[in-house]
């Protein structure tokens, strides 16, 4: 496998892939391999801090980076920054991941896996490129032109860890 | 000024480090610079993630690390990894900051302020290397070989910025 591998996981709300990302994870994960993933908080805002944290309080009083670590967890946070997904993979790279799994961010160049709820989605389909899976929420009377798995199809995962190892 | 310039803060709990270094972070914001911060979680364990984030779950689904981003916001959380004070000012670099205040780290080789509470915390003048300013916390009856100011005196965060200026 290219080390790192990127993965995209893309799809609309509700379309199940924070729960087969999970998933996905874990499996990787059992598998012996170093995951980190990537994710973009879509239109709901700023992600969450921890007020209370001391980081917190630098960013208040203007400080525009902090890193806080302890027990070998650290937290970064950085604010009014737009960073490009290349950038947010390179930043990843000091902890020499084996796999990067990316929710969001669509459009960008990445081997995919395309997360689709009903007929209203399969214009993602003709939309997207790289697209290698595709994960469908209710059965449909639809031939994909990709490999393809009902959510809650142990097999899909399965199916992601043979081919990750091909690549 | 060399930039980034580290200077770390450092002494004992309730040294009155958290609101010096508030203070610091402002009035240095105020003169246009651009500040970030590094600090030691202490024997507090690991620092505190918002849970109910899809970055924490993938942590726990078994990433080693994750990025999450939204408006201008991004949080990067790395778990199981020890880090040099070097290789975070490195990760910092990537917002190419004019100051980097370090909280902690105490033996390190970076000019520092240091606070000390009361006679017990002298020694640290002793064994502390590349001291610039002492904060106290009670006037006390000691020459202190260094610039030193009560830590509500207002002319010590003036005498950084000035200092700083002249770095």
């Amino acid at each position: 496998m290219v080390r790192p591998f990127v993965l995209q996981l893309v799809g609309y709300k509700n379309s199940g892939k924070t729960t087969f990302t999970n998933k996905l994870i874990n499996q990787l994960t059992a598998c012996g391999l170093k995951v980190v993933t990537i994710k973009h908080h879509g239109h709901g805002g700023k992600p969450s801090v921890v007020e209370e944290t001391d980081s917190a309080q630098h960013m208040k009083s203007g400080a525009i980076a902090s890193i806080v670590e302890g027990d070998g967890r650290i937290l970064l946070q950085i604010d009014d920054m737009e960073w490009s997904l290349q950038k947010k993979i390179e930043m990843l790279s000091v902890v020499d991941p084996d796999i990067i799994l990316v929710e969001g961010y669509k459009y960008e160049s990445y081997e995919k896996v395309v997360f689709i709820r009903d007929h209203d989605d399969l214009h993602l389909l003709q939309e997207l490129k790289y697209i290698e899976l595709v994960i469908f929420k209710d059965k449909m009377d639809v031939d994909f032109p990709y490999p393809s798995f009902h959510r809650e199809d142990p097999q899909a995962i399965q199916w992601l860890v043979d081919y990750l190892e091909t690549q």
